[in-house]
């Protein structure tokens, strides 16, 4: 028997979590003045009061809580936040749309950061506060996730790179959560308020300076302008690159060296792979720019830096049109979109871990070709995988490749191109935001067909939450009774 | 150390083999009275010739070969065959660049079927012939390959699906190869020469008869019109139909029902999986066409059915532009480049038990994640698939990707856009023949600039040949010292 009681009771206390947010929204909204303080602060309401009733109602449930419960409850939280946290853009009348406002609302919780808005600048500052905000929370959510909730449910082989960690191992979920997620958060709100600082002493304005230090840090990509990071100065796109490579690094191997442990942390292979794959796209591309004589060489870096690593950590920030580079430069871009961050990182995507054990595995064999009778292990930190976990990795890329061919079928099949419709997909299941074709960089996902819209949130969410935690809710081995 | 001799000895004695098949082509040509004799005939003696001086002064050669020099003779025999190969098209200047030549022979020998010529019925009968042997050669090639030579060199993992019969069990490979090549060459040759038949019979002439049973037997799509199979009747698109079924089949299991063991030929869960993998995108396409009121049922279901097919082994024959069948159904045509035929039959690309094992191992994701402890392996045949081949299967799909990844890029690089890249790429790697984009079902490979077709090459040997026996050659443990 699922023991309903416990899922109601956890949402009912994150919803007033969320219901918090919502107040400090309408807090911004009230200090600049502007029309969307009235739909925040009735959305506030409505969530504090619904969280409480179901916390209240249920607090007496019984504590024990299984694989499954868990699974319920991470698969609704995302859905059930996006359902309220929608509810500001509607009322408001700034976005009017049920399907609109639950795409640009899930959007930014799975720090996706597609977009349907045609006018960003035109929003009032609380509701872009919120906006933003939703990104910020669901990075939040998405580092307990991947380091404190997901390898208790088995999911994403996280006890591999982050055993040192002492919060981190996966055995015993309840009395570690806690401990984790207040070092990892301490760390994210660290960043998060440094880059907020840099940014605004640099030359940004106080409200672009927290908002974007907000959707840096979760790789979510949302910007106060229409323009994105090209609105802003050259020195701006330095720093935000710098805060993309560490939104993209495991915020458990940045605690290692924080805390001092640099050789743990320099000899971490996921982070090492990780800036090897940036450095290597980066100077390809700069290449290419060179050649062409399409920008001068600090241009040429710059611009090539900021692309590589918002594409790959899936934040999906733009700073100059990665469709116009030409075919080849074009192709290196959509090729980045198939990375993604770090595990343990806010980053979507197919994460880095995964690739370098697929291409460590794929090396292999050949040395297991030739010394037939040998069992050779990958081995990632020095250490060999084990066999189920590599079982893991071809699981997810078998899901993974199965969900964009078959999303590229259905985009396709309401009449977007062969382009858009792998864009529009990858763009949603890797969380990046932009994709390529009609859903490129200077474009946005308003003309998708309201059907489309629903089913990329569904992408999204998938996506986040690293397939299987939605998946398998549809699988029937989930529901036969035990 | 390498034994070159043995290496040489083999190659010698299949040139003699390739100098007769020249001869034959040559008797075509006489038979026609077409002015490609003297080349066919002057490529045959230098073939003869070259292979009777390597076979003769290697005779001596020690006896014992192991794996490196199987990988080394394997990969060898496609490009010399080629090289040879090509000599008639170039001494008759009929293609008068080597670039063009080695192309389009090579993407015979490899049944890939990719074309650089804009007029194909003006060749002369005997280089007709002659380029369409090159592909039914090739299809034999690879049969002995897939059933008798990979598994023994570790490839393919082969032995998990046609244990049952006799000949192929991968110890040792000197007393089975050659009952196993007789037996299976058995039933190539019976299903040529009853495929040929029936076509005559049905209206096509002897000689587009035998052709276009070579091409179809070896899943290869050259055809001796410029317009492909829709140059020919509703009655024989439907006969090329059975035969592209049965050419994609493993030739073992079809050794199965000829031998009367039909329980264990419709047991065989790779033939299930793709009788119902064409029947599904069968279904879905021949379901668009009737909704979009394209064609009426009987030439929808038949338009279909030929391209699902042709596309799924791996033939590459046309009767339709499936790249004006709208978005959707293009896209569907698209994502059938990435199945291929079964193992042990002519079929390039991924494989269906590949993709079997992908998808029973994602599925087996969901009941591992909810009973942590057990294992639970994947099952094929019954019988559970060891974990040394899930490791081979995500070794071969990780380094399909990369090439495709790589392909892409490489190929944008010559100014094909995305979606041309993509096709040039694969439909070389997964041996198919036409792609989409500039080098779709109405079009060629004639603009492809020659670095690309020399790429485009190399990818058609190493998807010809499952990858890891020509990438091993380039890795350092093979040429480690030992």
């Amino acid at each position: 028997m699922l023991n309903i009681r416990i899922i109601l009771n956890a949402i009912g206390l994150l919803l007033l979590v969320e219901g918090f947010f919502l107040l400090l929204s309408a807090m911004v909204s009230l200090y600049y003045g502007d029309p969307g303080m009235h739909a925040l602060m009735i959305t506030s309401s409505i969530c504090v009061v619904t969280g409480f009733l179901l916390y209240f109602f249920n607090r007496g449930a019984p504590r024990q809580m299984g694989k499954r419960e868990g699974y319920i409850i991470v698969s609704t939280v995302w859905i059930v936040f996006s359902i309220f946290g929608m509810l500001p853009f509607l009322i408001s009348g700034v976005i009017p749309e049920v399907t609109n406002a639950f795409f640009e609302t899930i959007s930014g919780f799975t720090t996706t950061g597609a977009s349907i808005l045609n006018d960003v600048e035109s929003l009032p500052h609380g509701l872009l506060f919120w906006r933003n905000l939703t990104q910020w929370l669901g990075g939040m959510g998405i580092i307990v996730l991947s380091l404190a909730v997901l390898p208790f449910l088995g999911i994403g082989g996280m006890q591999l790179f982050v055993a040192e960690v002492p919060g981190i191992t996966p055995d015993k979920i309840h009395p570690r959560v806690r401990s984790t997620a207040k070092q990892l958060w301490g760390i994210y709100m660290l960043f998060t308020v440094l880059e907020g600082l840099l940014l605004y002493i640099n030359g940004m304005d106080g409200f672009d300076a927290i908002n974007h230090s907000f959707t840096t840090m979760a790789t979510g990509g949302y910007s106060t302008k229409q323009a994105s990071i090209a609105a802003f100065s050259p020195t701006i796109q330095y720093i935000i690159i710098i805060f993309m490579i560490l939104a993209g690094t495991n915020f458990a191997v940045s605690y290692l060296a924080l805390s001092g442990r640099f050789r743990s942390f320099l000899k971490n292979e996921e982070f090492r792979f990780y800036l090897g794959f940036v450095a290597l796209f980066t100077i390809l591309i700069t290449t290419g720019f060179v050649i062409k004589n399409y920008y001068p060489l600090e241009e040429a870096f710059r611009t090539s830096a900021f692309q590589v690593i918002s594409l790959m950590t899936s934040t999906g920030y733009v700073t100059d049109n990665y469709m116009a580079w030409g075919a080849a430069l074009s192709t290196l871009a959509f090729v980045l979109m198939f990375f993604g961050g770090s595990t343990g990182s806010t980053g979507g995507g197919i994460k880095i871990a995964r690739i370098v054990l697929l291409m460590k595995n794929s090396y292999l064999e050949f040395k297991r070709l030739l010394h037939s009778n040998a069992v050779i292990p990958v081995r990632l930190n020095k250490r060999a995988v084990q066999p189920f976990i590599i079982n893991k990795v071809l699981a997810f890329m078998g899901f993974y490749l199965l969900i964009f061919g078959i999303g590229t079928t259905v985009m396709s099949a309401m009449n977007l191109d062969l382009d858009s419709a792998m864009g529009a997909t990858i763009a949603s299941l890797g969380n990046i935001g932009p994709g390529i074709g009609s859903v490129g960089p200077t474009s946005n996902f308003a003309a998708i067909p309201d059907f489309g819209k629903w089913f990329l949130s569904f992408l999204m969410l998938v996506g986040r939450l690293e397939l299987f935690t939605v998946l398998i809710l549809f699988s029937p081995a989930f529901w036969a009774n035990r």
